[in-house]
């Protein structure tokens, strides 16, 4: 068994292997590059600056956010290394308060767009006029929100009204999220990007933008019909891609470091990483609250905001030892944590400071 | 219908109704005094310095806390109006690293004392003999941390060659948390409780305290075999309490407010408000992602980062209106934002900071 966690840290702290972290930036890269897609990731996973730019490094033609304060943060400015000038909030905003101001000074720093799924959002951004890309969202099987393909037309319209510019459309094919979903995510995907610009461009519009993609479905995606990819996980992978069969254990780069604090009974220990550090989602497929890779037989059963209750066959880590956590779903992991230090071979080499951590809006 | 959220605040945004805040308060504190048994809430719930000083003036006897880092914010100290003097780590603590010099400078501030439910995590608090209370954990059907009533016995014995004071037992009776389990669990609690104490002083150890609670046992506690309540949830409530029956949705201090950003299909509204700011706790057995107090016909279908996906048979809410939710975890709610808005009759009146949010160690 190789030890994973850095040495001679508190716990619990969460913490990257960066050599992973490149690995999984460079073969995401390389496969839009050599499937002629354009690269767009979420930044929603990682909230780091520095991920962005490596990101950026490797390829990427600009970034998805989910919120406006995530471009903020995320953008090129002054004081920022960002190095990040073209962003995609990949949502449907509804313009209220201050969101026409701040979409306003955004347009000042990088190209922006913005996802909508109705024309009565659409005409709220109409102030912005001239300086705003709108990309429409299309409801790939998912059921969360977006229009259908006949709906875009009309939010076309909407957009040509009101002096936007339309980009494209756009859809999170997230029911990609389960056991053998990914290769049928990704054909309804397609097929719905396809359908929907080819109505919109039968009324009249350029569309150009079609984009998709999730970390499960990214190597599923369909090249004839999709062409820019937003997927956020793969950077660091987690227990729910692993238990999906997206990737393997040695892909995952983001670990929660604890410590054995109790050994109430024989075959369950006690560990000092919970729901408060590893996040408490627990899709109703997945084998537990998330994995230890150190010791694959072992589940973790029980999650508490301070406690992971383990259950193992063999003997297993004895009281005080330190035991690598991998979180089931690493966006909201990431989200609870101010830093994550990056580990190269066991040693804290540097931290990267998760800067849109609660950056709900 | 009412309204619950406070007008003209940028989504999402979590708030506290102040008046059923103080209500709630009131009513633990007048329960633990009517029964005689000490209150000593816990602040995971609410991580306020504020609300903590509440819960002292209301009559608590101290705090309990999960972590030290909890108990350096929370406690009385320079540069802070905390008014907190009397803390519980009701944790099973492993000293490690920084844990003992910790430790001491938190009894410098504070009477101080820990959990623990092994003679080897007591012998490590061996530095601290003399300033250093120990409560022994026993588990009473939770199956996570705690020993038996005869292990208690060699921790008691560990306490007593570490030249440490032992207060005396404390349990987590968190079977509670199922449909019908309060009473159960209330009762596995006391009993557990009284017969660890029996022992440990029939082992010549004198036990003062025999601590449980939890807020769906609270009422149905055992005054004669329990002298100490550590209730955290109570202040607040949630979806859980109200779907467990613990409390009913006027009892709810703490909601998010939300906007409707889509209305995809018929009968399906989208939330701004997703598992970033709610928590992506679920029960197997609540109803949903969280509970609408103005739309009880409502039900949060599908949760997100930054959606709520809602069913409803009426017609709901339009694009644009503001919503309130009610998280299933407050616990995990609170620590996902910086501060609590304070709203009296819709308007916001303060802020609390949420000072120990992310301290995890």
């Amino acid at each position: 068994m190789t030890s994973l966690c850095p040495t001679g840290v508190p716990t619990p702290a969460t913490f990257v292997i960066v050599r992973r972290l490149v690995r999984n930036l460079n073969a995401m890269a390389a496969f839009a590059r050599k499937s002629g897609i354009a690269l767009r990731p979420h930044a929603k996973s990682h909230k780091c600056v520095e991920i962005a730019n490596m990101q950026i490094d490797a390829g990427a033609k600009g970034m998805s956010v989910a919120t406006i304060g995530e471009a903020e943060i995320l953008c090129r400015r002054p004081g920022s290394t960002s190095t990040v000038d073209d962003i995609f909030i990949s949502y449907p905003l509804w313009a209220a308060d201050d969101t026409v101001s701040r979409l306003s000074n955004l347009t000042d720093r990088v190209r922006l767009s913005v996802g909508a799924d109705s024309a009565e959002a659409v005409s709220r951004l109409a102030p912005l006029a001239g300086r705003l890309s709108v990309v429409i969202e299309i409801d790939s099987g998912l059921r969360r929100s977006g229009t259908t393909p006949t709906g875009a037309v009309e939010v076309a319209r909407a957009v040509g009204a009101a002096n936007l510019q339309l980009d494209g459309v756009f859809t999170f094919p997230g029911h990609s999220y389960l056991p053998s979903g990914a290769s049928g995510a990704a054909e309804d995907e397609g097929r719905l990007l396809d359908e929907a610009s080819s109505l919109v461009e039968e009324a009249g519009f350029a569309t150009i933008v079609r984009s998709g993609g999730s970390t499960p479905s990214a190597l599923h995606t369909r090249a004839d019909q999709v062409n820019e990819l937003r997927p956020g996980v793969y950077v660091f992978n987690d227990a729910q891609q692993v238990e999906l069969g997206t990737v393997s254990m040695e892909d995952v780069a983001l670990m929660v470091a604890s410590t054995v604090v109790s050994r109430p009974a024989p075959g369950r220990i006690v560990l000092d990483a919970g729901s408060k550090v590893l996040g408490p989602d627990r899709p109703t497929w997945s084998s537990g609250h998330g994995l230890l890779p150190e010791w694959p037989g072992a589940r973790i059963v029980g999650l508490w905001e301070h406690h992971a209750v383990v259950e193992l066959e063999e003997d297993g880590p004895l009281l005080g030892e330190t035991v690598a956590v991998v979180p089931n779903h690493v966006c909201t992991a990431v989200n609870l944590v101010p830093e994550l230090l990056v580990v190269d071979d066991c040693r804290v080499v540097d931290r990267f400071v998760v800067a849109a951590r609660g950056v709900n809006r």
